[in-house]
């Protein structure tokens, strides 16, 4: 079972190809030892959203994990242009990714392999955003928080236990201090309208800067240490991705935040970030 | 560049395949989201070498992993037989590798493939047993210790911090507590001759197991809570894996281990693993 797109190129090997046709060797790096680094940006209009702090997290995270990637950041551009003109998505995800290339011995590096993806992009559902999330927390801490790897094992395996609680995502604990999601950054309103994210072993969003941004403009806002006695006092928390924008979280664990509903700020937070987004068209 | 084994079969989407013609689709989540389990045994003769315990290990990882193996035990085994026949090498490693399959949205695990290959196993070199090796310390703890995943993104981001020690592999602490190395298990042999082994957060090798068995013929054994304080004080120390049996540890960081030579008991240990693998022949 491979994604139906049948008219839809991806970049592989150096040039494009039908995704349905892009393949990698199994002795590729990320099927032998899951080493790979990746980003996603978002395209409206046929135009790439906040796409420079996208490709320079990219070539971040590649460098904190000793890749190399095998095009300039102006070639990049160049590539990510030309899919889009050819894949003619009108509202689409992009992904590029790094994998540690075909490996002689299966677990030192090769020459990294890029690819890109496009793909339709599915934004949140707005009874979602109305009516809030629950999400549950672990105890769990990303490995190499700075960088956006291609490492979702605890992600992935969490699925099914987010299901079972009837929650929509997972947020990481480690002693009750708590950092992120698998894909996306956690903040919170306190009872004196302070927008406060965690600082520490979190990856860097995009999303979370531009919030932060917006926040700043009408809000006092703090990244620092975020803990589960901080979420207890909250009166609002919501989550924030390249996807989801801003999504508000109403329930943490057993946990009711404020009175149950989507906060005022979280609210005003998004329709910011949304004029913001078409400022980029 | 591809490995160059151009008479070798793989085994992958239910048939074999040349190793050379042997590909995933890029929608597979060990690409997409490094999600996937293995395992990996000796053949000797034609002869898989303790190939129950790998066996065991690898449903067990797959479960803890919450992912299916697609094939029954028995089935797996004649696979293995069949792919052995195939390949004719004297002496070689196989791989099964079960990844969460090609996914349709890039995140959510589909049908799980299975892989394996089977390469010509590389032993250590004497002169590499005979002098003992260097090692350095890293603080990290695996995510899913009894897992074997695929996940080696801290592992082999240290590849090079590695050789930049002079050193031939790095072994996890967490707050002094030894663990266990990225793809081997750690012993030390205290100064009244216990053989002892971390028990907490390490993968349970088949080695690991071997030898301890071996060691209580002559020794007693511990498996328990290990510090660097415990290596600093250690007379001998080794470490322990399927590819590399068992190799004596000389220098952990600064630290010389005992004379800074092979101990006896390491030495002594190492022909009784040779021996017991014999009788599996």
């Amino acid at each position: 079972m491979m994604p139906a797109n049948a008219n839809l190129y991806a970049y592989i090997h150096g040039q494009f190809t039908p995704l349905q046709e892009s393949f990698l060797h199994i002795s590729d790096l990320s099927i032998q030892r899951g080493y790979g680094i990746f980003d996603f940006f978002k395209v409206q209009g046929g135009k790439p959203v906040f796409l420079q702090d996208y490709l320079e997290r990219f070539y971040e995270s590649a460098r904190l994990m000793e890749l190399t990637v095998p095009v300039t950041s102006d070639e990049l551009t160049a590539i990510i242009t030309q899919l889009i003109t050819k894949n003619k998505l009108p509202q689409s995800g992009i992904k590029m990714l790094l994998t540690g290339g075909y490996s002689a011995n299966g677990y030192d590096p090769g020459e990294p392999n890029l690819l890109l993806t496009e793909q339709p992009l599915v934004l949140p559902e707005q009874e979602t955003i109305e009516k809030g999330i629950k999400i549950i927390t672990q105890e769990h801490m990303r490995e190499i928080p700075r960088a956006k790897t291609i490492n979702y094992s605890m992600g992935i395996r969490l699925i099914n236990k987010i299901k079972e609680a009837n929650a929509s995502d997972v947020l990481y604990q480690q002693n009750g201090v708590v950092t992120e999601f698998p894909r996306c950054n956690f903040f919170i309103v306190t009872p004196d309208d302070t927008i406060v994210t965690p600082d520490k072993d979190v990856l860097l969003g995009v999303t979370r800067k531009n919030v932060l941004q917006l926040a700043a403009r009408k809000y006092k806002t703090e990244t620092r240490t975020v803990t589960m006695a901080d979420i207890a006092q909250a009166k609002e928390a919501f989550l924030t991705s390249t996807t989801k924008r801003i999504l508000p979280i109403v329930q943490v664990d057993d946990r009711m935040i404020g009175n149950g509903a989507p906060g005022k700020v979280t609210k005003e937070l998004l329709a910011d970030l949304i004029t913001l987004e078409q400022t980029q068209l």
